[in-house]
């Protein structure tokens, strides 16, 4: 495989050097045949399939409790929090939708599973969010950070129950990509929007 | 733009909790029309165009040097220097190939130099390893890791001179993205094949 | 300087491979005098002294108002974006805490001006944010997570004005270091706390 | 706990904006109580200790072989790899000091094990490295490199045999820190210095 000559740095060297004339060197060539490629990056398409997976788990929930009972809309939870947060990698920084203080925000595990599910007294006013009859979930991002094995993303998420009722919220996500390859949530700052 | 399910995050609940039965969800989507996307990452690409510009830059100062003296080729050397080595964000980690100790190491921007053109009486056994007539480099990769803004490879240079001769050999590069997108040389260890 | 000999590898052998005797072996040695180390991290303290400088920026452009008008007030903002905020680095995910749809949010420097100083019709609905006679501002971290060059926080920032009110509202910001070493905020979400 | 105001900003302003003049502003401020930091940095005194655990390693397989024979310094050198380097995520960039082409650069974990121990008939050039000897190994850094969770050292490397004989090699390494927080070696390159 043969790659075209690069044009950075004769370009900065132009900018900084114009007295520099570049001579014609057509025979520099980089020879990759079979090379392998490890990266810890997190792609677009990265970020987009863990959007479609936290929307997927949501439903998933709201469909598990109403098919099963709180237990089991709880024993799903608990594998979506340790599937795809990083509560295993420390205090993951999670202010949800709906909480206020002194528990606005939720670093911990037992905090999470408290506002998805409810029934933790620890956490009186949570109701269980993901409770709540849970159909659909679209995902419109204002934008995507790509930071090495560390993403962001901004955008909206609207949710639509049962009943035909949609929801949209401001929604920011920080991930961070573990040793198997997946990438788990380590941020995630959700608001109603303001309402002047 | 609609992206297809992602299946991560089931297979690991599935791993973990063989009792979970998943339901058929189809309706989480992401919309992501326009998305803005910032990328520090480092491609494959950026690594190999970073490779071709440094064999460029090696037979562009051979070649400065025959068509316009020590003077020309040490200005395009301190020129390549400035654009596509790191020494502007401190040490660099360069060990060229035919250093010996106590100038093993060229951390700063004077040794670098001092071994591309030799000239310069603090490192007497300099030569100009730039000025020995190079017409054409060749780099295979053994391979390449590339962790966000910083990147690796490790392969074998090939480099011949204008009377044919060619000599290879072992080569890593370390590499981290500037401000303006391009790739900096912040490793270079260069060593001539073992001979048993 | 001479480093104690780590466990950590003695550690993960002795786990995965029981039968393996360690032997006392004591003479393994690291010495490392005057090491140059080039770091691109962020640390803590970087974290908060840009919360710092944000804070201070704030009641910067709202003192400028008061005592230099519209004019000096948005000077400064526009030094405030230019020197703190990354959108020189590309969209900047900034979804501030009192904008409606289409307008929630400035992922450019434009619409991040527009809501600090307003004044700007295509933004019609900004009165200045930065504006309102701010100051003091007090942040309270609830987490912090170092990636690299790139960091996040979130918690709570509570901002005073003149006549003594104080208003609190959840915020996360996200960080990536500059080639000059500046940490710019690249993710900036602030949201007024739910009432139920 | 209270932090002073940061200079940062003030000076980036100042040098672009000289006609805006600073207030006196002491009212911003960082309150950080227990604040929980998640950080995947690797320090300085992690690449020591790394370094150390891999000298401490060499000496270990030699001593298990005088002790133990070859099944014994082949397990511990298999203990070593899996434990010390990278190879469970990819192919490790590994030019080992006494290799030769066209088996020169030892990407995969059988060809590292080979190198250390020998015994592999596809890998007829190697006697086993790790099996010389050795008693003591002094590591001195010409500067180390910290990208995140990457990181980068060179210098030399002295280990000392039974006879007391010192050879001395040219050694860079690339670590990565795996999800257990342990570093990883991802690439090593070793080299005799170059004789004139």
């Amino acid at each position: 495989m043969k790659h075209s000559i690069s044009s950075t740095l004769a370009v900065c060297i132009a900018l900084s050097y114009s007295n520099v004339a570049l001579a014609k060197v057509t025979t520099a060539s980089v020879t990759t045949p079979r090379t392998p490629v490890v990266s810890t990056n997190i792609t677009e398409a990265d970020v987009l399939a863990a959007q479609q997976a936290w929307g997927r788990a949501l439903v998933q929930i709201a469909t598990d409790f109403e098919q099963g009972g709180h237990a089991k809309a709880k024993a799903t939870a608990e594998a979506v929090l340790d599937a795809a947060y990083g509560y295993n990698m420390g205090a993951v920084l999670f202010k949800p939708t709906l909480t206020t203080a002194p528990q606005t925000f939720r670093t911990t595990r037992e905090g999470a599973l408290a506002y998805f599910v409810g029934g933790n007294p620890a956490f009186p006013n949570d109701s269980g969010f993901a409770l709540k009859g849970w159909r659909a979930v679209n995902i419109t991002n204002a934008g995507i950070h790509l930071h090495g094995n560390s993403a962001l993303s901004m955008g909206n998420v609207s949710i639509t129950d049962k009943s035909g009722k949609t929801t949209t919220v401001d929604k920011t996500w920080g991930y961070a990509r573990d040793d198997q390859g997946n990438l788990r949530i380590v941020l995630h700052h959700s608001s109603l929007p303001y309402q002047p």
